[in-house]
């Protein structure tokens, strides 16, 4: 719904998902389809010229083309219909060579890719954001300490900035695949009416070419009308992205919770003010984001169960495709871009993240301790004491440390400077600094993209 | 897209599931609660007036609204704020009582139930006409001989009128569900901002009651804020839908294959004609109902994997359920509306079945003479007979019958007539009549649903 | 895998879903079949005892029958050659009318209601045991206090026993469910080759309603072969019943964090301790139940996709549901078990509970505070007083009664007295109560399932 | 089930995927840690050894882990506690060390990878087969003229040799993915309780580093625990090739129906035959490649929606990917060695091809026609005329050459032997044979995957 465009989505991306952009795909399709037979000597330039000055989508009546597609069956065969009575007008001869050769699947598939391409510009564009965003957040708490959690257990010592370098370091992926996958899913599609590009005789291949040259796609080796790997790839590939945005929504929404409040979002506005609550601000980015890691994996599961698709051109299959793909990348578009929007913002509280670091009363130390302790009397003996002294702590609500003072078996082997130094947070982070650091490098020397 | 409406779903439809008609619900609800509060003794009548004046969608700017919702991360917020200025301009007094003790999520809950009672009833109205359509059509081929076909290959004679008794069973099955499901999915939602109106004190459960009845809803015993399964469950039966008109494409379309010709998509002004191939008609139906039933699954999927809302108000998970629920409305209620609509033209070619029937020589008789045999010689002696002539069939080409005669054995007991009985598919249809009739009858029978 | 079955599911549960039961549900179709015949005169008595008497699972190699099954695409064609090899060696007349007039849907499709049946009956007395545990539960804690949080944000007070009745109130409308289409699921397959009962002359409707009466299944008014709605409900139902088990799972394992810690998990054995951290107990229940929760609607919505099977007998969309539909059971009906077995145990912290209301500094009393001085003052006033005193109250981190207190426009309408009261959550729980109570008279009304 | 396993799947694969070999996996961890850190000096060699000795899975009860799995929700904490147990009856300060520093989820997660390498070999061992057949298939076949089929309708003439040079087309595609994504998905795991491998003190990068060495894993930047992203890409990488297989027995099942009879499955054994038809043989394979293309789509949905884990360990969510990724190994290992094992054997009709390129009465060939005399009278009154020759020749039965024989427009331009030449499927044929080549080619000089 548009309502919920801007809440989803955002402008840029709702542009190049519009209906208009879509008929203007389709038209580049014809546009460069007519030039590129010219430059192969398949139909003269200025036929070329005349079919191309009509390949423009605000000549054309949407509502009308919207009900002619109901009939037909495709959206490209009214317009097509629509475009050559458009050229006809001007000049009869050039009209019979407009979308000659090719079949109403070539425009549509072609389209599709083309919009892709310019939504993964997009992408790309906010995911170098991403990257340097949380290259400094990471960088600036490399020594914050936190608690860490497992099963949303409060578990062990870590810091704020190893957590953000894992966001990072699962982003810079995302950022190699999407590069490394690109010129196979950004691929021309054209075969003419059952993939054979008879109807060009033995000019096929040659068009095909300049046609692929005419809109920067890579040539495939046979056209792959009933082949949906590549859509599928793609599909794919943004359903993993919307994983891990999730995931990084999910740890900020976990944070922000009202009792651990060691993140909020920015205070932007009214963003997230409640009509009932005035005292509560609710974390709304990280619901789009989330709402968007939620509903792409069962667009992405339809991607994929339409592959089977039958002879060279599917019945219904195919139509499957053509709401849902655009959908995987308003939703998956639109998460990452609010939250790289929102990330710069993030409200960041170390004295919070130091007071849930107390609450266990030492409990979250004691593999700290206990390792220390296992070089004087084992590992086994370690644990043990640990494990009943934990029982001990919780059971008199003291704190362990405490507890352990009290313990003589442990007193001949730690000082209490040891203890002291033992439940520091800062005295357990391990690898967290040295594993930030490799994954900040690597961040800061990936390549922006290419400007387009 | 708008491109794709007319395609995938049709007015009537897409009316219910605009922009607009989405605002007036919300205000239908803001509109009901004053009512009901009125009726309740909880706010003076004509307060409730001034603010059931203003709650026309017409009166409200959908692009602002669509802005703020990305800043409140709910429509509800804003719209209830323009609400409340509007009715303030009027009289400010008044404009304190707007959405008096309700929270966004009721609004917005109201609104998605208040929707889908609009669309069940289309929907039941297709469903009451395709009803109609698809008994008068096994009515009329009770007795039109067709060959069944298993794992796509032709396995015994049945009736084309069975097979859409299949359909049609089918189809009375869902509209027995639909009818008993629909009080309990049609429910308001009422509970203030954590579900237990405390902000009307004791008023709250009158006021509730007032509300259901205003809007003609089911009153719950609990609010349900963070309890999705009405919601889930609407889903769920409305993908159990879309299987069965995906049933129905299928076999048209199988039917349809030029090899096989026995059923054709009416030849609806251009509907259908290929681009490139001028000979060509494509079921452009069965491929809007396929699509549709291919596409469901995944939407039901995501609303059932939401289900799991955290505490009174869910982060992400509920906002995944904005846009599900209206895109499975929109693609079943299209699919349905489209089949209701081609079905009575479909075209029959009742010779083209009969050909069809004489493909395999004979072979698809096989059964039935082995039975007829086995009453004479067993069973087991019968079916190795049987074989043994049905690969000497494959093998020279010729008739089973034919080779039949050959078989002294089995002319000891089977005479001509009884072997070209045998060969005749009216003779081996069992109880495919009998079972047609039962369902015809039921169908007859079926109430209309009310009018709305 | 074997290794996750307790895990997962339970002893009860894997017997019903083991090969040997599936077998015996095979056998058990084709004894009854063997009965039905016989007690409708189509076959003799004594040849009914005769097949009934091999018709046991442990007769059978299963080894041998996976190995064939993988030859002939479906079990029921090696299991009935070997049944009919069985009865052949004592009475080779009675071998050929082993299956007779059935094909191997019948007896798959058949022996798969039979296993969702006795699944079923688990699960009703499962849901039984909850509908009983949680009516206590609600009801114990019908006055205890406890934040509501929405958007994982506290909100307002409510009640832990209100919270636990709303679970409940979920449950009963799954039993309600459940109860009303288990006689439309448990229903007979029998339509030999194509549906027509065409092998049994005009015996096939007959034979079909004692077949129905033997197995207590209800008799359909046409065979379903690729009419798969009965056992896409089936799926759903248990999709819906799964998602709100893993929404009682997602509200306890939140309230189990270490930073809540209102509920916890029972320390039954090891259950959930960790392997390095000592202090860990981790709510093992809760991951069971949600895992099931996120990985049933992917199957719900494969079991959905298939519905639009080809013809009278599908190729590969039907083979597709016969390991994904009793995936759909075991992971429902084990969630379902292990979640009962836990909340009898559940550990409830009331203490944490009246602490954690008091983590906002009175925060979450302003909606109680602001609709108390709207009366005096307007709604709007009222909003703006409490929303200025909110703000001050975090700045300068006094508690929000205090800083009302200093408020002179507060003070001429409200007392010490009025504030105090209004700063207790047992007075701001609006009709928390009322609703519990109706929910809970409702569970010990509910009708305890048949015994089975 | 078992029951299913070898229809499903197949021995070597099966053997991977059990119970056996995935405890196997997760003590070759174990395994390699103790000697990781044998090698990194972390513990002295001989504890190293006594630690490897224990870890053979023989030496392990299945039924009691099961049992201790469903108390500690996972399987390596009661695994690793027997694992110590049996060390330490031998060397009691060995003991100690077993999975020193590591968490069990370092286990599970490697385990997991681990199994999925073994299974990628044998996967890519299938493709690589599949490739030698596709490319024997295709160019044996470049010249064998069948009719090209659109939206399931007659559209244009092809050749087999292209059809198959597209399903080829596709493999390599799948193998040249797999290839790339290899060394990024075999990641090890290995971070300790929260990934900071805090208790192996400094040592931790060094031992992670051994380990992968020990384990030919790629060693990662971060530990991933919750970063899904790996794993969710490999579930999407065999959900593309599953789609890919299922097209390619989707073609084969409809180029297998009765009226079609183009291929069919070989008759291995009694594979195919049905219960009750003697003449009919399934396309068994097929099926099973089908359904797994079905299934799997809606599995990989579930891994890619549990990729938002909560914090440091995710509850529930990663319990949701054990037994998820093993079923997408297993379905899709299975449908790719299956099919694999019927291509060699597939029987192509070249007869039948012929024929059916007949059935239209040259409707195929209008395009031809259509263009071979829009060189002499312009595209539209060329599509004109033989539009309405179509209509004609439908009308009145006749050849579509022998219509247009009749049409003294056209007999001036085209001759006897120009319209002889336009109907022979063989002249209107494109580039199809160009791109056969080009892909066959690229199929020659793919490499093999290295012995393994």
């Amino acid at each position: 719904m548009l309502l919920f465009n801007e809440l989803f989505s955002f402008g840029a991306l709702q542009q190049i998902l519009s209906d208009e952009s879509y008929l203007q795909y389709l038209l580049d399709f014809e546009s460069a389809l007519a030039k590129a037979q010219s430059h192969s000597n398949t139909i003269p330039d200025q036929v070329a010229q005349k079919i191309t000055a009509q390949c423009r989508a605000d000549n054309f009546d949407l509502a009308a083309l919207a009900k002619q597609t109901a009939q037909s069956g495709n959206l490209a065969i009214p317009l097509i219909k629509s475009l050559t009575e458009s050229v006809s007008l001007r000049d009869p001869d050039a009209a019979r060579f407009v979308h000659w050769g090719a079949t109403s699947q070539d425009a549509i598939d072609t389209a599709a890719i083309l919009q892709l391409r310019d939504t993964l510009a997009l992408i790309e564009n906010d995911l170098h954001r991403l990257t340097e965003i949380l290259a400094t957040l990471a960088n600036e708490h490399r020594k914050t300490p936190i608690v860490a959690r497992t099963w949303t257990q409060q578990a062990l010592p870590t810091t704020f900035g190893f957590i953000v370098a894992g966001w990072l370091d699962a982003i810079l992926r995302h950022r190699q695949r999407l590069h490394e996958s690109r010129p196979g899913i950004l691929t021309l599609q054209f075969g003419g009416a059952v993939g054979t590009l008879a109807a060009l005789g033995p000019n096929g291949p040659k068009v095909a070419q300049a046609l692929a040259q005419e809109l920067h796609l890579t040539l495939p080796e046979t056209p792959w009308h009933t082949h949906r790997d590549r859509i599928a790839e793609a599909a794919a590939l943004l359903g993993l992205l919307s994983g891990t945005l999730g995931k990084i929504a999910r740890d900020i929404s976990l944070h922000s919770q009202t009792e651990i409040a060691e993140l909020s979002e920015p205070a932007v506005e009214s963003r997230g003010s409640s009509s009932t609550m005035p005292h509560k601000r609710n974390p709304v980015t990280c619901a789009i984001v989330l709402q968007a890691a939620i509903r792409v994996p069962g667009l992405v599961s339809t991607i994929l169960s339409v592959m089977p698709q039958e002879y060279q051109r599917s019945l219904g299959l195919w139509h499957a495709e053509w709401e849902t793909l655009p959908e995987i990348l308003r939703l998956t578009g639109g998460a990452l871009h609010h939250l790289t929007d929102m990330l710069p913002h993030l409200l960041v509280d170390k004295n919070r993240m130091r007071q849930n670091l107390e609450l266990t009363h030492g409990l979250i130390f004691s593999e700290a301790v206990s390792i220390a302790l296992a070089q004087h009397i084992g590992k086994a003996a370690a644990h043990q004491l640990l494990e009943s002294a934990s029982q001990k702590a919780i059971a008199s609500k003291r704190h362990l440390k405490d507890v352990l003072r009290d313990e003589p078996s442990l007193r001949t082997h730690l000082s209490d400077e040891d203890l002291t130094r033992l439940f520091d947070a800062k005295n357990y982070l391990g690898s967290a600094e040295q594993f930030l650091q490799q994954v900040v490098a690597r961040a800061r020397a990936f390549p922006a993209p290419a400007a387009t």
